[in-house]
Order: C-alpha cells, then structure tokens, then sequence
C-alpha cells in the first residue's frame, strides 16, 4: 500500500462541504474569527508505546478539541499529520476509528493532512470558529474571580502510573484510571456554556497548579497587576484512590501536578455562581469552586495552596518536556 | 532552558496582529476564503540527517509556502510544532534563523505551535488567504491546456545524490545542487501573477511526472472525461550536470522523476501565452511549455512522454513515502 492509497483508505474526509481536499491545500470559508493550534503527540512520550491504536486516534484529537473548549471556540476543522514506523492495517483501521469517532460526535471535518514514514508521531492542527471578543484567554483572569473546576482531577496521572506498575488499584479504579488516560473527554458542552460567563479559561494538561500558574502570570501582566491564586486543597476534587494514596503519604502538590485529565479550569466573577450553578445541572457534570484570585501587594508567587489553613509549597509543579 | 523558555527564547512571534499568542490557541480574522496545509519533515527521509539547522528552518517553512503557491493562495500564518531530541542553543539560534528570514520575506506571521522531546521532526502547517473561486486547484486543468513549468528540475535531485557520493559534480554545481536542495525557493510571486491565467497548478515536490499525473488524474475525474498530459522531453529544462548524466546512461524517466525542486507547474490555454511570456520577462524568470493536455478516447495512462518523437514508458516515476 503506498502513501496515496493508504490516505484514501483510511483518511477520506467525510465531508463534501470543504473544497480543496486532497489538493496542495484545503480551502474554507469561515465566518467567524477563527481559533487555530497544534499538539504533537509522540509515542512513548505522551501515551505509553503499548497505548491501543483507536486510543491514540482518540486521544491525538481529543487534546486539540480540548484546546478549543479552553478557548471557548466551536472546534470546526482538523488536519493530521501520521509519521508511521510501518503501514499496519488493522492499526490504522483502530487509529482511524478512534480519531473519526470523536471527530463525528464534535461535527469536526479532517480537511488534510500528510503521512510520512518515521517513528509513531502524530501531529493534528485544529480550527474552531468564535467571536474573538468572547475567547475565554488566559490572560483575563480578573481579581476576585472565583476559580472553578469541571469533574475531577488526577484520574488519567492514576491511569499512567497504574500501567507501569508504580501504584496498584482496585480493577475497578484501574479501568476507570486508565479509560480516562486513554479516552480523555474534552469539555466543549461546558466551554460553549460559559463563553459569556467566564472571563477566562485553560485546559489542565500540564498539571493543575502549573495550569493555574499559566493564567494567574498571563493576567498579571496583561493587566499590570500583582496576582495571585489562592486555592484551597480540600475543595479540589480528587479520585477516591488519590485521596487514598495522600492519606499513605503521596504529597500534596505531586497530586495536583497529574496531567493529561483535560478538565476545564475557568475563572468567573463571584456574581455568576447561580449562573455556573445551572450550568452544572444541565449538563450533569460536577462544577468545584476550588479557590479565588486576589490581587496582592508584590510580585509574590501565583499561587498560594493552602490545606486545613496551612500553606503547602508548590515552588516545583507541572509538567515540562524538556525539564 | 525549560519548553516554556524556549518557545519564549527562540520562537516568540514577532507580531502583535494576531490574538491568542501563547494561549492554548491563536486568534486570527481572515478576510478572505482560508487555504490550509500541513507537511511533516523528518530529520534523514526529508533531509539528510547532516543538514545544516539554518536549511532545516528554511526548509521546513518553505515546502509548505510552496503549498500555497500551487493553490494560488497567499501566504499569511504560519504554526511550528517542533520535536528535538535535545535542546542545543546554537542549533535553535539558526534554526530560527532560517524559519523566520523566509517567514519575513513572505509576509508569514508565526501565530502559534507545539515543541516536545523526540525525533528531529518538523511539522508545519500554513495558512493563506484568496478568493477561493482563484484557487489554482489539481482538478481544474482542461483539455487542451499547455502545460508550463518554471525553473529548471533536477537541481535538488542532483545536491542529494551528491551529498550520498552517488554523483560526482563539479564544485560549482555542487554549490548550486546543495543550494537547491536546502534553500528550496517557493515560487509565491510567480503564483500571485498567475491565478487569473492558469486553469490548475501543482508544485514539484514528489517528482515532475508523477505530479502532473496528480493534475491529470484528478482534472480527468472531476471533468468525466479521459486525459492524457503529452509531454516532450526536449522541452523539459534540466540542468547541465543532468544533461550530461543523461548522455552517459541515466534514463530519462528518472530525471524527470527527482523531487523537492518545488518549481510550479501549471497549466494554461493556448491564448495565454502571450501573457505568460509578459510574466516571465517581468517576473525575471524562465518559464517553459513542456506538453499539452488532451482529451483521450479511452482510459489511457495519464502521461505521454516522447523524446524525439518515440514515446518513453512512464509506468514507474514519483516518490512515494510508503513504497
């Protein structure tokens, strides 16, 4: 099978609405401003190398779709980009399965894209559409915006560490672990609620104190102010096996620091619980108000944990590649 | 340096027209219809392994400019995700040298992209902006088009096989192969004069034959009719080094099959080529009529070669990443 025929068999675009596939480039016409990234997902790296193809087709789309939901864009378009070590079809039937699953629930076409020869690298550039002026950005946090929390965190670190042995789960905790680090959901039904009511928004992919990091400094220096973040350990939803694990031992801030979970994190003004509050019910999901931002007088750390009253350090959070 | 620092130190988009820099997503209006491309480059299957950082940058941009040349569109964003096995400073200082020299000769703003630990691997994808009923698309040639190419093909074709010692060249044209190899010129300005004059276009990247099959194939299938590209040896401007491996056994087929010269080929009706010669003079550049498209009775292979009259076997020619 060559290069050609492997994209016709497995990458088709569905759609018949986009002009240009298959062509030097794809062409569309949006009629919104237009909200545009990529993530590069590598094996190994940022899925274990025995990760089920159709949970890497998932999961290389559903990163990208959760880019958008922090954004508070309505994902529209996808390209992909495939370096394979070898054309293996019942791999790629699983990988295309995964991706077009998730790609056909969020109504995303795949427009292009390229396929190379290489390690397993997957590479997807995602386009969603919105008014600019209701991006939900980092860097519009406001001070005394509460700070909310979509489900729970940590399941998908769990997941990980599960897989290679480091801690040992119920096999009911561990399948749930490992499905959330496998098949992430990303939060578009709760980022299309909130695009008029949260002032600013981030995924959690990093890690959550780190993410809350990158927000806190982004509105800091946009608005020329003194930020910081204050959150309150007991109010952050974690997993019953985390909780467990901290009360063996597990720290604190290594806890907060799992990524991959692609929860939304958003920050509103305190006048918008009742608001939030619905939200949270039409759509059944869990909505935690875990902390607030306050403006504070020096150019202190951008956040401030505290647990049972006591501050806990968190000089060494997040999740870096090249740390 | 940590990803963050680095993004920061080496990629940090030099404009302030687009929101969302640094954001999980950038921001852009498009005023146009949006073209749309992605093309992965792995270190030692795009490039030798030894190429020089700065010809990478270049490179990696360049192929995906030459995307939008053969669409007709122009170039206007650019995202950059970047696998690196390690963080060496003077490799990205030139790395993005390269990048942004070419992004700051088109007019490209770099808006947005991922970096990870991997692989040397480049993935671009390109944005442009053109009114989409201009598109220089591969389905649009017609019968009885000429088919144009610019430049000279070969070169690059020739730098590679030199780098590996399969050829030996003159210094001279080993600078000038090399040269073409690393420093691929996107023919952009040569597109934006053509694309009220041109049916259809492609750029030269997978081979000179097997793109025009592109062209052919997909003109045959959205036309419902049968196309054949009649090509004349004699017509196809080679360099002289290929010139002369020609004359010492080098079949002609495989001349005509050496990629990565990005030169745009394009095809236009007889009435133009008065124009086309105007273009050319102003423009400074050699345009060459190298065949005609021409309606078959039956399905025929897309492509006639002839060279002094005797047709040549095209049945094996292009590069393909999975072969």
């Amino acid at each position: 099978m060559n290069e050609f025929e492997l994209i016709r068999q497995y990458f088709s675009p569905k759609s018949k609405a986009v002009l240009g596939v298959g062509d030097d480039a794809a062409i569309i016409s949006p009629r919104h401003d237009l909200f545009i990234s990529k993530d590069l997902l590598i094996s190994g790296r940022h899925f274990p190398k025995n990760t089920p193809a159709q949970a890497i087709g998932h999961k290389a789309l559903a990163v990208n779709l959760s880019d958008m939901a922090a954004m508070g864009a309505r994902p529209r378009w996808a390209l992909l980009g495939l370096a394979l070590p070898e054309v293996r079809k019942p791999w790629l039937q699983e990988f295309s399965k995964g991706f077009f699953t998730l790609a056909e629930r969020f109504g995303v076409d795949l427009i292009g894209g390229d396929t190379t020869r290489g390690e397993l690298m997957i590479s997807v550039t995602i386009l969603g559409e919105a008014d600019k002026t209701q991006a939900l950005r980092r860097d519009a946090a406001q001070a005394g915006d509460d700070i909310w929390l979509s489900g729970e965190i940590g399941w998908a670190g769990l997941g990980l560490r599960a897989q290679f042995g480091e801690i040992s789960l119920s096999s009911h905790d561990a399948d749930r672990a490992i499905q959330a680090l496998n098949y992430p959901e990303p939060q578009i039904a709760l980022s299309q609620n909130i695009t008029h009511i949260a002032h600013a928004a981030i995924d959690v992919s990093d890690g959550l104190l780190a993410d809350i990091g990158h927000v806190v400094s982004a509105s800091a220096k946009a608005q020329h102010q003194h930020l910081q973040a204050h959150l309150q350990f007991e109010a952050i939803p974690l997993p019953n096996p985390l909780q467990h694990a901290l009360a063996i031992g597990v720290d604190a801030v290594s806890a907060l620091s799992f990524g991959d979970d692609y929860q939304l994190c958003f920050f509103a003004s305190p006048q918008q619980r009742n608001n939030i509050a619905a939200i949270a019910q039409t759509l059944n999901i869990r909505l935690s108000r875990i902390g607030q931002l306050r403006e504070v007088d020096s150019a202190a750390s951008p956040l401030l944990l505290t647990k049972n009253g006591v501050e806990i350090s968190t000089s060494c959070f997040g999740f870096d590649h090249f740390a």
